[in-house]
C-alpha cells in the first residue's frame, strides 16, 4: 500500500481559513486597505497573451537585487515566503538532522522542517517573549542543520538584536541561519547589508504585508550567491506567476504609497497597545503590524464576539507561552476604531456573545 | 562550512530561459494565441482589495473537481505542474528511494526526484519512442517509490495505453504512480476515471497550454484522498495566486474557446506533420500540441535560422534519443504558415543562417 514517508504521515496541519474570510480582516497581518493604485493599473494593463506565457523571474530578480543593494545573483524570487521556508528546509535538511525554531513562531517552519524529516527543536522565548539567545547557543549541536527566526517575530512582534543574530549565525557556520523579515517595514531594521559577508545568512521578506500584495504570492529570499545558486536549481523557473512579476516594479516604485500606509499603522498600533492596556488586557510592544494581547479566559468570548460583528481577530492561544492570546492586526484609524469599540462592548458585556 | 544536501549539491540545472523570448513563441506548447476573452475579463474585474488577501483555495478546488467528476477531498490545486511534481518527491521519496521514469521526458521529473534524494532511473522509450512498458515493469524494485510517465508524453507526442498504466500501478502498489496530462485537451483519453479505485494513482492536468494560462502557474493534482490529504499537508496553504483562483470559473466555463482552439490546433499539428514529411524531415505522431522531428545534422542551424527570423523553436537534441530533434508547438494556420515558411528557406539556404 503507497505510504507517504514517516514524517509526512507524522505531520501536523495548518489549517487556516481557506474560504470565506469576509469583514474587516484583522487576522492575517495582511495590508488592510488594499495595495498601490500604481499595481492595480499595471495589474488591468496586462493582455490575454501576457496570461499564455510563461512567466520570466530573472529581469525582476535583477529589480528586486538593484533595490535591496544586492547582486541578481545573490537574490531568489519565491511564491510566497512559504516557498522559500520550504526550499531551505528541502535543500539542508536530512533525515535525523535538527531545525531550531524560537517559539512561539510561526508555523510554517516547523511545518516545511518536519516535513523534510528533521527534528523540529523548539526554544522557547524569556520572559516577555525575548529573544532566547542564551538557550539557542545551548541548543546547538552537530546535526543542526536550519535555524528560523522571524524578526520582528510572529506573533509576538518582539525582535532580536542584530549582535545576537549575527552571534547564532557565526556559531553555527554549518547551519542555513534564515532570517524572516516578513515584517521589515513596519521595524525598519534589516540584516540585509550582511548577505556579503556571512556565508550562511539568509534574509527573508515579502510583498504579503505592508506592499499589500498577499494574493499575488512574491516573497524574495537573499543569500550568498553560491547557496543561492543551488536553490534555483531545486525550484521550479516558473515558481513565481506572471502577474505578480508584471506588478512588481510598480509595487517597489511607489513608496509614498508605502511609507503612507506603515506611518498610519504604526500610528494605530501603537493606539490600539496603549488603548488595549487601559481596557486592562496586557499586551507586548510591537515592532510589527499586529499586536498580540493576553485576554485571559475572555478569550474565546472576545474571538467570537468579534466575529459577530463581522471584525476577524487570530486566535494563538494554542501557540508556545500563548495561553489566552489574540493577534489582532492594526488598520487604519476607522478600522481600529470600530476594532477598538467592538472590544469594549465584548468586554463590557461577555454574556451577550453568540455560542 | 554551509553546504545543502549532497544531491541538491549534485543537481543538474534545467535552465530555460527566463527573459526576452519574444516572437513568435513555438518553443514551450504554450496557447500560441492568448486566452479566453472572459478570464481577461476577469482580471480586470478584480479590485486592489482582491491583491492585498490571501488566496482562498478551497472554494475552487470543489469547483474543479465537479469539472472532473471528482470529490474536493480528491484534488489539491498547484502552482503549477512543477509543484505537483515536487510534492510527490517530498512526499514519497526518500534517500535511496527509485524513481522510475521513461525517457525522453520532461526535465522536471528527474529533478525533482533526484532533489529528494532518490536514485533516478530512466527507462528508454521503445523504437519510434513507443511506450516501453516490459523495460518499465522490469526495472520495478523494492525501491520503486515514484514512476512519473506524461500522457501524451512530452516532448515526442507519442502515448501510452490505458491498459499499460493501469497495469503498471498494479504491479507497483508502493509507488505513487503519476500520469502527467498537462496535454490532455489535445488527446482526449484520460486516466482521471480510475482516481476513484486505483490507489496509488495521481493524475495531473494543467491550465498551462490549451487553456493558455501558463503566466498564472496553476495546475491540478487528482488522488486518492488519504493521499491528498496528506500532500495537502506538506504544501503552503497559500501556493496559488489569488489571480489565478478568481480566473479559474471563467477558463473552465469558457468550453467554447478551447474546443475551437484544441480543433485548430490539431488540424494544424497534422499539417505540420505532413509537410515535415514533404521535406524529408523525419517526425513522430503527435496526440499534443507539439510535433518532434529529426533534421539530423541541419539542427542548429535550423534553430539559429528560425531564431533569426523571430520564431522560437526548442532544441532537443541533448534529449535521451533525440539526437537532431527539434520540438516546435503547433499553433494557428497563419503562424504555421509562418513557420513552414521559414523552415523551408532554411533547409534551401542553410549557408545563410547567421553564427
Amino acid at each position: 500500500m503507497l505510504k507517504p514517508r514517516e514524517c509526512v504521515r507524522n505531520l501536523s496541519r495548518y489549517r487556516p481559513p481557506l474560504a470565506r474570510r469576509t469583514g474587516l480582516r484583522l487576522d492575517f497581518n495582511e495590508n488592510t486597505t488594499s495595495c498601490s493604485p500604481r499595481v492595480l493599473g499595471q495589474l488591468r494593463s496586462l493582455t490575454a497573451e501576457d496570461l499564455a506565457r510563461y512567466p520570466e523571474r530573472e529581469p525582476l530578480e535583477q529589480l528586486v537585487a538593484a533595490h535591496l543593494g544586492l547582486r541578481a545573483d545573490q537574490v531568489l524570487l519565491t511564491n510566497g515566503v512559504d516557498e522559500a521556508i520550504h526550499l531551505l528546509c528541502a535543500a539542508y535538511l536530512a533525515d535525523g538532522d535538527e531545525a531550531l525554531i524560537p517559539v512561539p513562531a510561526f508555523a510554517m517552519y516547523a511545518i516545511s522542517a518536519a516535513a523534510a524529516g528533521a527534528r523540529v527543536i523548539q526554544v522557547p522565548a524569556d520572559r516577555d517573549f525575548r529573544f532566547p539567545l542564551d538557550r539557542i547557543l545551548e541548543s546547538l549541536t552537530d546535526r543542526t542543520r536550519l535555524i528560523a527566526i522571524a524578526n520582528p517575530n510572529n506573533p509576538t512582534g518582539t525582535v532580536a538584536a542584530e549582535a545576537d543574530l549575527l552571534a547564532i549565525a557565526q556559531r553555527a557556520p554549518n547551519a542555513a541561519v534564515l532570517i524572516d523579515e516578513a515584517y521589515f517595514d513596519f521595524y525598519g531594521q534589516t540584516m540585509m547589508s550582511f548577505i556579503e559577508s556571512v556565508p550562511n545568512l539568509f534574509v527573508a521578506r515579502t510583498f504579503s504585508k505592508a506592499y499589500g500584495l498577499a494574493g499575488l504570492r512574491v516573497g524574495i529570499l537573499a543569500g550568498a550567491a553560491e547557496q543561492i545558486s543551488m536553490l534555483k536549481a531545486v525550484a521550479s523557473p516558473y515558481n513565481v506567476n506572471a502577474v505578480a512579476l508584471a506588478c512588481l516594479p510598480s509595487a517597489l516604485a511607489d513608496q509614498d504609497y508605502l511609507t503612507s500606509y506603515v506611518a498610519a499603522v504604526k500610528q494605530q498600533r501603537d493606539r490600539l497597545e496603549h488603548q488595549l492596556q487601559a481596557l486592562g488586557i496586557p499586551c507586548w510592544p510591537s515592532q510589527a503590524n499586529f499586536v498580540l494581547a493576553n485576554f485571559g479566559p475572555q478569550r474565546s468570548v472576545v474571538v467570537q464576539g468579534m466575529r459577530d460583528r463581522s471584525i476577524l481577530v487570530r486566535d494563538r492561544s494554542s501557540d508556545p507561552g500563548c495561553d489566552g492570546c489574540i493577534r489582532i492586526t492594526a488598520g487604519t484609524r476607522p478600522q481600529m476604531d470600530a476594532a477598538l469599540a467592538a472590544l469594549r462592548e465584548i468586554i463590557a458585556h461577555p454574556a451577550e456573545v453568540s455560542r
